[in-house]
This record gives structure tokens, sequence and C-alpha cells, in this order.
């Protein structure tokens, strides 16, 4: 038998591997190459890039109902403990190419930073594997995720055939419209929009008191070359995301404060 | 009776309330402004930027062995979840300087993206409250952070007097040196350094298998201006750190990508 020379893919998400969104998300990769899931077995959302330290992990190979997908294995980690152990545990290998989703929700603006398939994305990007990040605009767990199906395709096309920046993923998100609705594609940039946050205060049955968090996105930033505002003008947004935190521009400044 | 015009701090940590190092912490800010405590009733190492979204919230008010803090609070939340508490359900007010640690352990390179204890800090800039996350380089329950007073106070001071630039914090790393060996603080960027990460798998007495996530430091970039070579050199490091994620060298890349 002839090698598999088709490249090697592995689809994650947060919202675990049950969720339609990967179902959706490893069917638009089978015509690309070998496809693995590696997922966490129960809906990780808001985890950021939270990895488990202070506990054990694992893992179980289970079956997928897509048939070209080689493995499917759950685990009982964040979605960037699933990147590890896939990588150093499942696979032993890197693969060609991560993608993470497709997730039911915006990961636009600052919401990057709280969501476990955009962190699974950046491990990939720590991991100097093409990684791209997909979200869509509808937090229905029976969201309808067909318009994407082009899209998602050509961006895992170009990334495999072209790699990305060195230490860049995509923040790819999809708004919540028809293939006929939407206009294209826009690179951007993350808008600095936020969240108010509220805690909605409850009493327990038994007398104790609990909080739920919620909150308002608040967007002040109106520029024309943010995410927001693409998504806003029914366009797919692109942001490349790096892990490289350091605020290069404020070096400068910081280099004439007296901390002698 | 005269309204209290010193700056209110907010500390808080990812080691739990317990630990020595938010109680070191804590001491120093004494002195500069009222202290109020809201940090996690355990340990939350490696929790990265996670909030609570699919669980509930406690919080609790609780004695604190430093006799000037006005009030303390352990939530059963994440490092973030704390800094969301502390504003808008426990203080009701933006605090005019956000201090998160001292953790134990080293947070300089890429370890700021797992790390409980910067998300504090990068929230609390999300915010727009001037944040400054610490970190010593020992993971001792029992470390020494005696040498790191006169500098905590000395960035604290400076923060509140100067303020930070719009969207950074800041991300000190101290080495485990004493006071007479520390050669002053470097400004500094992001190493490029990363986790080759194993997996030590073991099999429970029932006969399950399971596995401890470990790993050794990789860090390749040997360039000065690193934090990771500072702290080698036996200097403070302080990396100034933003939650805009955006690769912004690689966007006219990526438009000269056939997206249509």
């Amino acid at each position: 038998m002839k090698p598999d020379s088709r490249p090697l893919i592995l689809v994650t998400n947060d919202d675990g591997i049950q969720a339609k969104g990967i179902l959706h998300l490893a069917r638009c990769m089978a015509p690309l190459g070998r496809v693995v899931v590696v997922a966490p077995d129960r809906a990780q959302s808001g985890m950021g890039h939270a990895v488990t330290i202070n506990d054990v992990l694992r893992i179980e190979e289970r079956p997928f109902p897509v048939k070209e997908v080689e493995q499917a294995w759950q685990t009982s980690g964040t979605p960037v403990d699933c990147v590890k152990l896939a990588i150093y545990e499942i696979l032993g290998q890197k693969p060609d190419l991560l993608v993470s989703g497709i997730n039911h929700g915006s990961n636009a603006s600052i919401n990057v930073i709280y969501s476990g398939t955009m962190s699974a994305a950046v491990e990939g990007a720590v991991e100097g594997i093409p990684s791209v990040g997909f979200s869509l605009l509808d937090h229905s767990p029976d969201a309808d995720f067909s318009a994407t199906t082009p899209f998602v395709t050509k961006i895992a096309q170009q990334v495999l055939s072209k790699g990305l920046p060195t230490g860049t993923c995509l923040n790819v998100n999809f708004p919540k419209l028809t293939d006929q609705e939407i206009q294209g594609i826009k690179i951007c940039r993350q808008s600095t929009g936020h969240w108010d946050d509220a805690f909605d205060k409850r009493t327990s049955p038994s007398g104790s008191t609990y909080y739920w968090m919620t909150g308002n996105f608040n967007n002040p930033d109106q520029g024309e070359d943010t995410d927001e505002w693409a998504l806003r003008k029914n366009f797919i947004s692109i942001v490349p995301t790096q892990f490289d935190l350091t605020a290069h521009h404020a070096i400068s400044t910081l280099n004439q404060w007296d901390l002698k």
C-alpha cells in the first residue's frame, strides 16, 4: 500500500465533540486531507487558554458521525489540552493544519481572549502549526452552518498551500446570514470593544447566595478596519492573531520611567 | 469623618487567597492606599483567561492576616472572574490600581498566556485599570518574597502616578535572588520560547489509564531584549503586555491572498 501523502488535519473545538459545529467542520475538511478529531468531552466555552496542570487527563477513542474521519478522540481537558494531547500523545507528530470550531457564537473583538476555540488555534500557532479558528455569530446549539462551507474550504486550502506568517493564526468569524447575503471576506484588526459585566444574584433553596455572570457587549470602536465593522456590514472577518502579547509600542515610554 | 482620598488598590492572584505570595503583595500595597483583596478560594494556576459562564459563582468575605487590608473576599471563580466580581459586584467601581500575584513561579515568555495571574492583569487592562502582574521564579509554596519589596513598591508607585499606555498592563518577573544579587530592572519583550509537552501515562488501581501533563521549556530566542535574557542576567524583567492579539504586520500579506 502507498503511504498516504494527503495533509494531516487536526480538528478541535470548545463546544464539545458532540456539537453540531465540529461535525460541520470535520465534513468540510474531509475532502482536503486525513482528518483526526480531538475535542473536549463536554462544553468548554470561555475556558480561554486554560491548561490542566493540577488534575489528571483522560482520553477515549469514540465513533464520529463523519465516515471519512480517521480517528476521533474525546478528552477530559480544555481545548488547549486537546491540542497538546493530540500532538504529543495521540498523533505523535504535528498536523499540517489545525482547525478549531466551528464555534457556536462570536469570537470577534475581545471575545478572542475568553474563547477556548481561539485558544486552541493560538496554541497551534505556538507549536508552529498553521491554525485557524472558525466561529458563527449564532449561539444556538442547532445553528445552521451551511453557508460557511465554501468559505471554510477556501480558507483552509489557502492556508494549506501558503502557510501563515510565523507566530500567527487566523480568527475567522461568520455573520449569521445565507450564502447569498454574505458580501465576501475582509482582513481586519480586532476591535477594542469589551464586556460590561453584571452578576445575576440568586438564592438557592437552602438559602445560600450565588451568582451567574451576565453582561452587555460595548463597542465604542467604530473603525472600518475592525472585525465588528465587517460583520455588521455582512462580511466574513479574518483577524490574523498572535501569541506575542508584548505591547512593543509601550517599551520606549517605560524606558523613560524612574525605576532605578 | 473625612472621605478617604487614598487610591483604591485591588489585589488578586491565581495561587489562591491562602498563598504566601498574595500575603506579601497585600503587605507591599498597604502603605500605598486602601487595599481590597479578591482572590480564588483555591489554586487556579494555568487557568489562563478562563471565565465561568456555564456554572454559578460564589463569594465569601473572610479574615486576612494583614490588618491594613480593608476587605478580603474569596470566590469560587477563576482569576479573571475575581476581577469581574470585584469591579461589578463587590466594589461597585473600578480600582485605581490592580495588582496580581505575587505568583509562585515564572510568567515570563509564553507562560504569560497560560497564567491566571497575568490574565487577571490583562482583564484589568481590558477594563481600563492600570494593572500589574508580579511573579517570582520560585514555585515553592514557601518561596521567599522579601527581596521583591522595594521593587514592587517602586513599580506600583510609578503606575499610580503615571498610569499606563492605553490597552497595556505590566508583566513583572523577579529572578530568585537576594536584594544584593538583583542587578536592576529591564524593560523587555516576551521571548518566543515555548513548552515541549509530554504526558506521563499512568494506570489507576481500578485499571483505567490517565495522564499528567509535563514538559520542558525550550527557548531558541536568545535576544538580549527578551524577558528570559534579562532574568538569566539577574535583572527583573518588565514586559508591557496587551490584549490586542491582532498580528498587524500580517494584514498586508493576507490581503494578497485569493479569498474572493
